[in-house]
């Protein structure tokens, strides 16, 4: 158990519109689930501006700390996309223009208004990638090495992912079950941290809330071993019921 | 106006569970939108798990790469709070029970079942320390040197935010304007770049969308300067409406 290979995964978000407050990122939720279901791990997310060298910097950290990584946004037709750019200056190598994402692209555009230079910036690739194609807006994902990049129109991206479901190796993925309590966490917190070290293998989170003017809080148990989790959180359950508290069999 | 100090902020979201995915993330959008009301532009932000040392590493990066650094998550009474512990080690510094911070948990839990120790857990702070008081949770923020930590839950982030307007020092606020414009991006992406280019100090951001059926795209202009500011939008409009698209005077 101690020793399984854990797969992690890093997450590059690229864009002044996510840093500027204007837009509320769905990328990072959504992607750290669909990693999950991978058997991979998400391990860090890092937010940089449209400026080259700082996305060189951060895709270069998060490449070499990690088995993957994913970045979303700049990858469109106009001036503040230079994510792939930026890439291939982080790798050392040079931008190619993609025949197959070219094809693809006039066929996509050949009924609306046909390929102009703008468009044409949307099949170039650092050397040597693979395209991940989605069937909506005509210009593909990219994967080149350990990295993957993608859309960061959040439904563009979904189907990215969905492109690249199964098809990348990874662990065994990382299960939770939650369970619900009308208890300060503060009443508890000696309790969930005795019964995490009771439970190799097994982390315990806790989440509080206000609700109907009472206070409660979820707690998650997160482990890749089906029977250590599912022995932590009737474990956990037990303690809670022991004490005299008010657990709710799912997340409240 | 090119020399004019910029001032910027590093972001650290502490938390396993938004790298799970379990929870979305909801303090980037609101902490870079004050803080662009503050005269601070949000540089970076970084999603670190709930490990001791991979928070000090970001909390290290991000506090010498810029003005300020906030932080959210890991300020409760659980074990798996651990912020105050990462932040004290990354600037080499003890932690110390606030003699105000206890006081203000004691009044808090007195009709609440008392003071335990789990919730004196949250009155620990780097030594040296202030509080960033809120009257909502009894849990105050702690402001050390130029690191702010602030709670993780929005609502009780947006209160320590508050009691902190206008008394952190910045520059001129980053302004933005926006117009939409019924136009596949791709087909006027040469004279956005051409735009940006003639009008310094300012940046274009360029957002596709595809609603009822049709393809726009909202333009956001931001500058710290109101006049090239409003220079630069209508002169953007100006343009596209020469080259026959139509264009809306805010956001689509």
């Amino acid at each position: 158990m101690a020793d399984e290979r854990i797969w992690t995964a890093g997450l590059c978000i690229i864009g002044d519109e996510i840093l500027s407050g204007r837009t509320q990122d769905r990328n990072i939720a959504q992607i750290a689930a669909w990693l999950n279901l991978q058997g991979i791990r998400l391990s860090e997310v890092r937010v940089v501006p449209d400026v080259e060298g700082r996305i060189a910097e951060a895709v270069n950290a998060l490449r070499t700390a990690n088995d993957y990584l994913f970045t979303t946004g700049g990858i469109g037709p106009t001036h503040d996309d230079i994510t792939v750019d930026a890439i291939a200056r982080a790798l050392g190598i040079g931008v190619v223009v993609h025949p197959k994402a070219r094809a693809m692209l006039e066929a996509y555009y050949a009924d609306r208004g046909g390929i102009n230079e703008a468009r044409l910036r949307m099949a170039r690739v650092p050397d040597g990638a693979e395209l991940i194609e989605n069937n909506l807006s005509g210009a593909p994902g990219i994967r080149v090495g350990n990295i993957f990049i993608l859309a960061g129109v959040p439904h563009i991206a979904t189907l990215m992912l969905e492109a690249l479901s199964g098809k990348i190796e990874g662990g065994r993925p990382l299960l939770s079950r939650t369970i619900g309590c009308w208890v300060p966490e503060s009443e508890v917190a000696l309790l969930l941290g005795e019964t995490e070290r009771a439970h190799e293998g097994c982390q315990i989170g806790s989440y509080p809330f206000f609700r109907n003017g009472r206070v409660g809080a979820n707690f998650v148990v997160r482990s890749i071993d089906e029977k250590a989790l599912e022995d932590c959180i009737a474990d956990l359950a037990t303690r809670l019921e022991e004490e005299g508290r008010e657990v709710v069999g799912a997340e409240i």
